[in-house]
């Protein structure tokens, strides 16, 4: 008998109808035999109503408070679904995150999963019952005190419970077929793809596809459980996420797609004293002040300037509080000045074993050259080239990219190592 | 220092507003020193809200996940009440039933509350913290399966956790100023008794008193709680329910007041053979058909009759299911026919001690003959006397009993036995 884990996202269960479509779904599944675990997100809108009301109340509402307020949310769209389960004569039970066995640490709205014990799932399953679980929620014991997790909660809840669960699949359900070659809004062409392997899908995911969080695909690779992403709308097959061998770059390079991402900005300090680590220093400040570098680049204007330019990439929302962090170490390292620049965009091309096929470089950089993208920084790692450019010009990359790189065809192309094209 | 519980209902966190202000009023007892305990039940419609959405998926939820839908309401009340208290500067944590250790039995839907243990509110009390827990709900520890409680069940919540906290006072706030001696509405005359014994308050509930639930007394007598019935609106003491010695029945006798209800109905079983314990039987079949009997009567047309008519009173919403229990018995019992009756009223008058005054139910009959109301069944006990009539004439009956026994005094009167009056 096969055990599968199936999580639905809030827009699949955003109105009675669609929990019901949902409670068919699953009813569906059980009904060819397999043991059946629901994870579900709260009802559409939901924990943004929740906010509203909670800022109602406070400008700043305490994150202990916000997150008993928010787990209310799973626990409606969970009970509701478990009822409509029953009715279509399929035993069911709703648990919460703690009956679950669902433990995280303390950090109240950004809790992470450290363990999930779950001896009252299984008791239920043992009962034939299918278990719906309330996602994104958990409990920390040494508070006794009940978490959120964070981004791409819900996602990471019905993936640690596949792995403790020893589930065959974790089926994640959204409002997208799978996982494209790139966005298909951007590129009618694009292609859903049927298989992904966890190194890709992580560095996707950390280009800016938001199919999957990066944090949920990194504990599916921990735990070596494979996702299946399906849409909740129709019945195709979508794309299966796992460290199937064929994906750890038997071939000398295989291109998975290309992915890009709106949401970054572009902080430069110029005129960085060289030397005395003073780029650490100022690296270390921005990430004392909650701001995940992505990109790094130090340029000295002349070979003989002893002062260089530092810039980096970091999401816009983080930007402020960056700007402040540097220039509270001004004083102490003598730079000039700190400019930022949010009108930009970062293209990223995914594949294993790029580096093996050293024209994949060269193909990308003279692509983007040929629709006039200008490359202002770039970067590349052996499944990565990424590139930030101008917002305008984010398009005109991904389409050629995604053409360049054979990715329009209905087969995975090979690119031909050297080939020059 | 003193521990206070206090309970605060629907109406008074109805809205955002509201919310904030049952903040305050917390916060403002904490500085007189005290410390709280605060339980809530979910906002205004809350629970019916959720119901709704319950009915749009299911026809008949199921009971185990209308409780799971149901707790989700004080959830929300409870955290967001303790955000308000945290920006009113005081140290507040919210607790769901389960962390507050209220246990219960398994009934969904309608469990009682089996225990309370309070180690997880007595440790954050010891922190400094105003301890909020989310009413109406518990856990029962056999099925690991969240409850919620009957009719009352928030009072009951406050009630048990003062009991197991030792607190001084459970203060139930509520949308009236507390115990009146009669429902203001319709006897403007109506006095706000400072004081009530459990005894009597246990038969005001039982008679019709909407203040507190019967359930929720019951209680308070047996772990001996003191309740203060107040306003949420104003700072008026309310009323003092406990079992105060003077109430014991110190005095010849003293009428505590008039309550009515209107919820019965009546029901009569013509020509029911005579003895065989049929009686009995057709009790006990409306019983196990979930039928509240309240008053019974067995009376035969002429003395030398071999059959007599079975008259008792129930709750509207039961007849349907007791005329189809008695049905069911009729072949065997041979009794000729079940008419039933919704038109009537009860109105009851209660006191300590009133058997002790022989002159009570004199006045009593004779003040209702005086104003025509018709009595259709009577029955007594030590501390209340109670009789059925049309519903059209339950308020003439309520305001003359009212003045007939010096209620509308500001004094407490005393009913002089035998003044004849």
């Amino acid at each position: 008998m096969v055990l599968i884990v199936q999580k639905y996202g809030g827009s699949s269960v955003h109105s009675i109808e669609r929990v019901k479509q949902v409670a068919e779904r699953v009813v569906a599944t059980r009904h060819e035999g397999h043991d059946v675990v629901v994870v579900l997100s709260a009802m559409g809108d939901t924990t943004d109503e929740l906010l509203d009301l909670a800022r109602k109340i406070s400008p700043f509402p305490h994150p202990r408070e916000l997150d008993m307020l928010f787990t209310s949310g799973e626990r409606i769209s969970n009970a509701l679904a478990a009822m409509a389960i029953r009715d279509l004569g399929a035993p069911a039970c709703s648990l919460s995150g703690p009956q679950a066995g669902v433990f995280t640490t303390a950090e109240y709205g950004g809790a992470q999963i450290v363990e999930v014990v779950p001896h009252r799932v299984r008791r239920e399953l043992d009962r034939g019952r299918i278990v719906l679980v309330a996602g994104f929620q958990g409990l920390n014991r040494d508070t006794d005190d009940i978490t959120t997790l964070g981004r791409g909660g819900s996602d990471t809840t019905a993936i640690a419970l596949a792995a403790a669960l020893k589930a065959d699949v974790c089926e994640i359900y959204t409002d997208v077929d799978g996982v494209y070659s790139a966005d298909p809004r951007i590129v009618p062409s694009a292609r859903l793809l049927d298989h992904v392997g966890y190194d890709a899908m992580q560095e996707m995911a950390a280009a800016g596809s938001r199919v999957l969080a990066l944090r949920s695909v990194e504990y599916a690779r921990r735990w070596g459980v494979p996702i299946q992403v399906r849409s909740s709308y129709g019945d195709k097959p979508g794309t299966t996420v796992s460290g199937r061998p064929d994906d750890a770059g038997a071939e000398p390079s295989r291109i998975t797609g290309v992915a890009h991402d709106l949401s970054g900005a572009k902080v430069t300090v110029h005129g960085v004293p060289d030397g005395a680590g003073a780029v650490g220093r100022l690296v270390r400040a921005v990430a004392d002040a909650g701001g995940e570098i992505d990109m790094v680049v130090r340029n000295a204007a002349r070979p003989d300037d002893a002062r260089a330019d530092l810039t980096f990439v970091l999401p816009e929302q983080g930007v402020a509080a960056a700007l402040a962090a540097l220039d509270a170490t001004r004083a102490e390292l003598g730079f000039e000045r700190v400019s930022h620049d949010a009108d930009v965009g970062k293209v990223s091309l995914i594949g294993t074993g790029m580096r093996a096929g050293p024209g994949v470089t060269a193909t990308f950089c003279e692509t983007l050259a040929a629709v006039g993208v200008n490359i202002e920084i770039m970067s590349t790692s052996e499944i990565r080239i990424s590139v930030l450019c101008r917002t305008a010009q984010v398009v005109d990359a991904v389409r050629a990219l995604h053409t360049a790189f054979d990715l329009d065809a209905t087969e995975e192309a090979l690119v031909h190592a050297g080939s020059g094209r």
